[in-house]
């Protein structure tokens, strides 16, 4: 019964969790503790040369709550593992996902300890999904972060996701195809993605292309035979430059058929200076239609100075460093317990302090309609003037409403990219924009941490 | 008919691939070239701080290999693309694996420019798999060679891979959890790896179980009720030290019912110093036999600090860092087409030059039994006292021996690791170790070189 977009072997949904999610639930399920609990996902920090979050994942995150489940071979396994209760093992079997999430939709902006996703359940419901819940949003808008970045830097030029074969993993490839798009990429490079995103695949050719044919000039032809009406030359194999002019004898070949070359690709090299160079060849051959791809190493910063420095470089392929959010591999995205049986709870670990009690996040905008600063409140709040962000997204265990359909999403992005002030999408040292906590959220916090020093703290330290 | 262990949604195996390998195979299939192409996987250049690579991933590769298929609905997703021929999709609907594979197999260690792994098969077959390769074993390699970097800083401590909430995606969390125990982890969080696998699974609580009670000393109790063989307390969730003392509280309560307190568990703060205060007391209340565990934004830097000044920790944690391998998150691992239809090829991009021609790698070891010398050779070369490193592992298709058993897979590292000079293991600026090329490959690439240049590139640059 897993649903067909998930990307776990097996069918096992249940199982994709840490063990201690279980041991946990079982000492749960012994003190009878199944009433209902709050849990926050937030990110507590941003990463260098971050000011905003993306939000993306939570289709995933739907998709895998409405479709929770223990397999009898699960249970089998956990029951050989010796480590679990018979009853609960009975009670794992039965378990379903029956609670509600409030979510900031994806393509929002978000920022730091903004909950960008809000699970409320019985307690144990709660606990088991914080490994994938928290696994699938991270990854998810730390790539559509990395991909604004990169679109912002492109300035228009369009952008391909050609970061499949190094991604971390199949599951971060489909991932990263379908966060770049939200962002703003024109493409991808993964064709499952692309058939199971509907989003346009891209692509044309490789340099092991090339080196099969016994000359460029033949795997030229070759390629513009089989695509007279999407062929883009790979020109770099041997030398850019006589590369170029295989392109441009190849390109007046197609003329006389009636047919246009679509573009030239480097993927080695200077590419600022061997783009004007390639340039000039093609212009001064009448192809001025022929267009430059360039890929090959490309992140945001290559991105903005190629850009800067106006190099005639048309689209770009974007791949590894984008791919794995190199410059940012992580980000410290936790899932914590805010509220249980009705009682606001909180953590006072060093560095790792949570905020008590479910919330919503207020978002006001200036008289311009940019974003002027966000409350984060308590959810019974009702801010005068500001945008509640977060939505309830499911209730009982069901969507209330159909999946997103991306193209919404990737509007949804521009909209909120467009109210963002210029000065927060730097790609180095961005400010930070001004996130509030409204009075009742901060005088709850007071109580809640004097409480749970006056119990749990000695003053003997 | 997806193989079970493979990390894909929807059963297309055929479809996870970068769109250009399918157009490239379009334009082969018209011109008929469909004789033997060899590829060979390598990795250029170190990422920082390394000087060897532990293979991993090859088992995928095979699953893979085994199961490649494009399905009914591949083919009309493809077709409604508008990009491809009727012949070819005819073509691609039949299209299986049937070419063979050569290998260093799983847990050997390995250098840069030396194949991984080298597929020769018809060239669409062997160009259509490229993607899936790539992203395989460039990740796993990368997190086997990051985890063996832990292990060599914990000397001789227990590490536990808690990485599952943190790793880009799904996929990455299953193999980080299977690439960590080839170099010598002891078990994993995430329940799914430990039953795919067969890895033992770790992991107690966290710490919304101690704030879902009314305080830290219930918490405790509920669990050691639940759980009284192997109980580990999480200490930090308020103050470590006061968290310690109630461990300490609950410990003495077990003793009493025969029980013993496996450990406490370590998750924020100075855990050098903290360390050293949680030991006095555990040791100063007669509980010598309660390990210390600590985890939280370890890595291999942090391990070999603590365990050099000779924290009192006895098992680690590892998750985020280790499982995107943050300070090396990619490599440039590449798939590079080195012979066609007999012909050995190459191709000559900038920092891109690729060894032409079939390969095998030959491994020498000194009178002592310590690796000496690597030479990349032809692979139809016999290089006398060398030891062949690259196995057929794969003939027609079919796999030439039963999967690798993962015990078996984790002890070939520890033989291969014992063998490396402990000078190629310190964390950071290691000497490079001594790969050498046989003086045939040597020949052979200066003669494809000139060949190469005469017919692609112009003397008029």
């Amino acid at each position: 019964m897993t649903a067909p977009n998930l990307p776990l072997p097996g069918g096992d949904l249940g199982l994709f969790t840490d063990l201690y999610e279980l041991t946990m639930s079982q000492a749960f399920l012994r003190q009878g503790m199944s009433a209902a609990a709050t849990f926050s996902l937030f990110t507590r920090t941003y990463p260098p040369n971050r000011a905003y979050f993306v939000s993306a994942g939570l289709e995933d995150v739907l998709d895998y709550l409405s479709n929770l489940n223990f397999s009898g071979r699960a249970i089998d396994y956990l029951r050989a593992t010796g480590i679990f209760s018979d009853d609960f093992l009975e009670y794992l079997r039965g378990v379903r996902f029956t609670g509600s999430v409030r979510a900031i939709p994806e393509g929002r902006l978000y920022f730091t300890d903004e909950p960008a996703v809000e699970i409320t359940a019985p307690l144990i419901e709660a606990q088991l999904v914080e490994t994938f819940i928290i696994n699938q949003v991270n990854l998810q808008s730390m790539l559509a972060t990395k991909a604004a970045r990169c679109v912002w830097a492109a300035q228009g030029r369009g952008i391909a996701d050609f970061a499949s074969r190094r991604t971390q993993g199949t599951d971060a490839a489909l991932k990263m195809a379908r966060a770049s798009y939200i962002a703003g990429f024109s493409s991808t490079s993964n064709v499952l993605a692309a058939s199971l995103y509907g989003m346009p695949p891209a692509g044309t050719m490789a340099h092991s292309f090339i080196s099969s044919f016994p000359s460029e000039l033949e795997a030229f032809r070759a390629y513009a035979e089989s695509f007279p009406d999407r062929t883009v030359l790979l020109v770099d194999t041997y030398d850019t430059i006589t590369g170029t002019w295989n392109a441009v004898r190849v390109a007046k070949e197609m003329e006389t058929d009636g047919q246009k070359l679509m573009a030239v690709r480097l993927d080695s090299g200077d590419f600022d200076e061997l783009s004007r160079k390639v340039r000039k060849i093609l212009d001064d051959s009448g192809l001025d239609y022929v267009k430059i791809l360039a890929s090959g190493g490309l992140d945001e910063y290559e991105l903005e100075t190629l850009v800067k420095n106006g190099a005639p470089i048309d689209l770009f392929g974007v791949g590894t460093k984008a791919g794995v959010s190199a410059d940012a591999p992580w980000s410290d995205m936790a899932y914590k317990l805010v509220c249980f049986d009705g009682r606001p709870v909180m953590k006072l670990s060093p560095d790792k302090v949570s905020l008590p009690g479910a919330k919503q996040v207020f978002r006001t905008k200036d008289s311009g309609g940019m974003f002027a600063k966000d409350i984060i409140a308590l959810d019974n709040e009702d801010l005068p003037g500001g945008l509640p962000l977060l939505e309830e997204v499911m209730k009982d265990g069901k969507r209330t409403g159909p999946p997103a359909k991306l193209e919404e999403v990737r509007n949804r992005f521009q909209e909120d990219f467009a109210a963002l002030d210029e000065r927060f999408k730097v790609l180095n040292n961005p400010p930070r924009f001004p996130v509030g906590i409204s009075g009742k959220l901060e005088r709850l916090t007071a109580e809640v941490r004097e409480e749970v020093l006056g119990i749990n703290v000695s003053d003997s330290d």
